[in-house]
């Protein structure tokens, strides 16, 4: 079977149909419109079978987690999300993994309305590389530059769930409760691009970026571009229910503070945005907790447990 | 070394900087600006070691590769390329290979005026996967699907040197001169996405692709798009001289048939703007071969030598 079969058979069919694409799947590549007065937004992510899912992760899982973490990145960016290419690498054709694949990403598109515009197959070791772009208004983009100290820091939904997901998928923790072992595990292998938090912050967040490495290890990256210093106060992290009963506190904040994948936005906003910012929540019905606050101590993060410095020592998720 | 040390050290300071991106290497996501009245055309290429290279293949040659075969999906489509996006998977950060890489993207880069916007690295086996975008005035796109029967059919180049090269490298044969040997590799490592031709085709050519798979395999999905038939007279077909005097001449048009990698344009012209292509293509001072006729026999290829049909089982290039 052919590159051009697989596309066709399995992708084309079920990809949605959106007016602003001219040319879909099917030639030597895609054309559309964006709209007026606005920039487009374009990222890469790249998942591995053995490095960024376990090679037993459910086909459909796969699919709608690379879709997931490339939206995630549009939606720290402020962007709403357009088009995805996608690049798969497999040993074989596998027409029941295949299906259970175009079926995740057909959910996942028909949902975020992303039309799938074309991508390539290849023989290979299992890989899904997904370029997604989106649109954004001119000079309205969130970047991880333009903190400044004096910013409060915010995180959406919880953290460190993935984290637990991922030792229960290997086998390294048993969870008693069935359903909160559930809980864990939907959260590592379906995470929610923030999207609808990503749109509202713009014109209210300073900076932004999505945690996808973990908590440490991404707050960095917005302290190295605005060059701040921030401390976060450990007792603030977002805990959810299914993660603290299933762990100690200790590890708890472990997870949170470390552990990748959870796909949340965090973001920096001045004194003079707070109004502005509990008010959009609040109209967007969605929520984030404020975890911390930005300082002028280029690069330096501390963290803070009741007013006393908290010891920790890991890093977050080092791809090399 | 993280991912994002990687792109940093690595490419980013290498990158060239276009006014039309806002936003580059080092956000969640590249933010850039497309010029009013031009439609954006997106492509995506995967590269696999073992698989669409030699692993001995040097760095440098690998990286201009990748960008080649994506610049030349651009060029089919009448579009002039803008901006990439690397996924990099490696099995290890060597700095050498990266540095060589890095090397070879920015040499194409600055030479085709394309900045590298963003990327990915993740730990994995060798492969590269390169989103291009570029922009093409609205309707002016060249697709596959509106070639006609009475159209004349044509390529850029010659064909089959990659082939040979290919077999060369994989050391199935051995070509005596060393400037011949030395001529098809480079043929192999380095094509030339015809972005000139590609350009000056809007307007006028009816269809247009890539020749990535081999000439058969490749037209197959013009006449399919198209609904049209087609006669190549094989006695046509441009054959380097490199090519010509390392095999016999049977060998030289299986060759230009059905080996893959050539990444010329084949494309189709109604009879009346043959005038304005002959004018054009002077004007631009490149040259495209007259290889055969398009006719009504809806996805059939005939292939005729002096007149007479002209027997070939073979296919082209087949990904799984």
């Amino acid at each position: 079977m052919k590159e051009f079969n697989v596309i066709e058979d399995f992708f084309k069919a079920k990809s949605i149909q959106r007016k602003d694409v001219i040319i879909g799947i099917g030639d030597d590549g895609a054309v559309t419109h964006i709209p007026q007065g606005q920039a487009l937004v374009t990222t890469t992510d790249t998942l591995i079978s053995g490095v960024h899912f376990l090679p037993d992760t459910p086909a459909h899982a796969i699919a709608q987690k690379a879709m997931a973490v490339n939206l995630s990145d549009l939606a720290a960016m402020g962007a709403e999300p357009a088009w995805i290419s996608l690049s798969l690498s497999m040993p074989e054709v596998d027409e029941t993994w295949l299906e259970a694949f175009s079926n995740g990403l057909q959910q996942h598109s028909k949902y975020y309305s992303v039309q799938l515009i074309g991508g390539d197959t290849v023989k290979g070791p299992l890989a899904i590389t997904i370029t997604a772009q989106g649109f954004v208004p001119f000079d309205q983009a969130l970047t991880r530059s333009k903190a400044k100290p004096g910013d409060s820091l915010y995180v959406t939904g919880t953290l460190g769930d993935a984290g637990l997901g991922l030792h229960i998928a290997q086998k390294k923790c048993v969870v008693s409760n069935p359903l909160n072992q559930a809980f864990l595990l939907n959260r590592l292998n379906y995470p929610t691009p923030r999207l609808l938090v990503g749109n509202s912050l713009r014109r209210i967040a300073s900076a932004c970026i999505d945690i996808s490495d973990g908590l440490i290890a991404d707050i960095k990256h917005i302290l190295n571009a605005s060059q701040c210093g921030a401390t976060i106060h450990v007792d603030k992290l977002p805990l959810s229910p299914a993660l603290k009963e299933s762990v100690t506190y200790s590890q708890a904040i472990s997870y949170a503070l470390s552990a990748g994948d959870d796909y949340e936005l965090l973001f920096t906003v001045s004194e003079e945005q707070k109004g502005h910012l509990e008010t959009t929540l609040a109209n967007a019905n969605v929520h984030a907790t404020y975890i911390g606050q930005l300082n002028g101590s280029a690069g330096k993060l501390q963290l803070r447990q009741a007013d006393k410095p908290y010891e920790y020592s890991a890093k977050g998720y080092e791809h090399f």
